[in-house]
């Protein structure tokens, strides 16, 4: 093979995207030293993202201090790609769930960091920000990064304030007048893999609240200021969207990345395809190999193998998945620019005992696909 | 593809040969409806046996009465192939463990009804018998089939008996001169896929005489009868068999298999190429497909697939291998001839549950395989 590319999502909870493409790479070099092997580990917005898109793009870790999730310094970090002009935020860097350790109080952390990041970025000439939602130990609706960008909060008094989670329902105006004045140039893209709205039953205090520390009182409590918040919000800014699609990602930063600073949501895998240029990565390649945790035709899953096969299909270059389970039948996958998807399963064990030997299993399973593609001369 | 051979030993427990061809060529049809499929399902001496070579071979079944476990009159079968000239006989159609039910007396069963099926045979010409050893529920040491052909056995009163696995220490004499003259000019095969030895701890009675139905004390006594009707029968032909591999098969039917008539033991996959041809069959063939329930590279295990793909590295032809369970490394058998294995779970869960959606689950990755194979024009 002259060309392969590899483009795999993390198999969640047992492999990295990027160490799935260390071990795939590791595997052709063995068998066919002179393939030239292209790795775009794939980022999904959580933890991780930036670092992803640095190992597939190249590019410069930028770190500097900025406020954590209880508006303390913290150390953090973004990613300068593509020649400066694309900056990747993640918003774990600064509000992620591991920095708030065992004191987990969602009412009241802010997203505030993530704010001066993009600034910071946007100061540097970045003039494309990408920003990963995933992973949040937040729920403040992405005020207090917005606010961090210029945008005003005020309250019945007319006073100013930075609103959590606790006290959105606070909010009786949104000023945008202040907003960073050079964000109007730059293109703001969030990646969000879920599709919750901000409030209700599917919202994000009701899914992903507990998991940031919150009991069923809160729950309920986070979820009532998530609406009330973003009423005044809409009501303000003359615009709905607590009902679009990841408005509800990362304590609904959906929604204020969106409302209060015109960021455009979207799945990962169309940002990564676009942000690493994967039709230009394809020309010349006689393979792309792609895979995920979960295969199936129907759900979220399935997106990243869903969305490399259509864009490969386009360049006329085949696509083979290797999969964690495949929930068969993946017919409509066929149609869409898959060649086949592998399962990595090589013993009938059940999860628990398949991902302690998921690496080994890959790397033989990448072995087969290898010696089946040289039969035919590949 | 034009030509693709399919030779799998059955899943055991999960799946028959004969039922993975079918399944693998469904598959092959509906994606390659040109291509020519031709099916060899690997008998391994056991239940089943005469129906894979039929299948493989086509020939003719012969039914005909002969005597069951107890004595009794039982329908029973063989059959006959390659034109007449090699007949396929199975003990268990006449002696196996279905046919004693919940009556399992395995110190008074006999084989007599083997040895009138290869008498049989041979009255119909058969110049080569294959003999499948497997499913017994007999431990009569072969006795009763040598006597069925002719071979004496003779207690200390000169008395001659037809020996069952209770008895077998009253062998004082074996007299081989009445065995059927015809026999001589005849090609004799049995087939046994187990090396374990006729008595001792590894032998017949030990590991085989309790699913038979022998508590403690009889697998005890059994294995007394073996090792002292063995010695008997050494010393009185002047031959040491009893740790042959696979003397034990089939309640010592291996043993007295080789003693008294003759057969040459070997393994089932040797047996099933020799007899279909497996070399003429290769001809023009751009692939062949195998595979077993489970492959390793040490074990008894991996036979199937490491016969055919010795077999057909020799003519050149490539060779790949669908499995239950791949029990890694498996590098040493890409050494000799095996160009892939793919295992056929797609989901992570334990072999109870594997086991339900094996068929489905081979289907499809037959079907990822061959797609793969499109790839490189195969």
């Amino acid at each position: 093979m002259r060309k392969l590319v590899l483009i795999p999502d993390s198999f969640k909870g047992t492999m990295a995207s990027w160490e799935i493409c260390d071990i795939l790479e590791g595997v052709v070099k063995s068998l066919d030293p002179a393939c030239q092997v292209v790795k775009l580990p794939v980022a999904d917005g959580g933890e991780g993202s930036v670092d992803a898109f640095l190992r597939a793009m190249g590019g410069r870790r930028v770190e500097l201090r900025v406020k954590g999730p209880y508006f303390q310094e913290v150390p953090a970090f973004y990613g300068l790609v593509d020649g400066g002009r694309t900056a990747v935020v993640e918003m774990a860097a600064c509000a992620g769930l591991p920095l708030v350790g065992e004191d987990k109080r969602p009412d009241q952390t802010t997203t505030y960091g993530v704010g001066q990041l993009i600034a910071h970025a946007v100061s540097q000439g970045a003039r494309r920000v990408v920003l990963g939602l995933g992973g949040s130990a937040t729920n403040d609706m992405g005020c207090g990064m917005a606010a961090a960008l210029g945008v005003r909060f005020l309250d019945e008094t007319g006073a100013s304030f930075i609103p959590v989670g606790g006290n959105l329902s606070r909010i009786r105006r949104v000023e945008l007048d202040g907003r960073l004045a050079s964000l109007a140039q730059v293109e703001l893209v969030a990646m969000c893999d879920i599709d919750n709205p901000l409030y209700g039953p599917r919202g994000a205090a009701h899914v992903f609240a507990p998991q940031k520390g919150a009991d069923e009182a809160l729950v309920r409590r986070l979820d009532e200021q998530l609406r009330l918040g973003s009423s005044a919000v809409e009501r303000c800014l003359g615009q709905r969207l607590a009902d679009a699609p990841g408005a509800g990602a990362a304590g609904g930063m959906g929604f204020g990345a969106a409302a209060f600073l015109g960021f455009r949501l979207q799945m990962g895998i169309e940002t990564v395809l676009e942000t690493v240029g994967f039709a230009s990565q394809l020309q010349g390649a006689d393979l792309v190999i792609t895979g995920e945790g979960k295969l199936d035709s129907q759900s979220l899953r399935g997106k990243v193998v869903f969305g490399v096969a259509k864009a490969a299909k386009a360049a006329g270059v085949p696509v083979v998945a290797l999969v964690g389970d495949i929930e068969d039948p993946i017919d409509a996958m066929y149609g869409q620019g898959l060649t086949a998807a592998l399962s990595i399963n090589r013993v009938a064990v059940p999860y628990s005992k398949a991902k302690l030997r998921a690496r080994e299993d890959l790397a033989r399973t990448m072995e087969s696909l290898l010696r089946l593609l040289a039969l035919g001369g590949l």
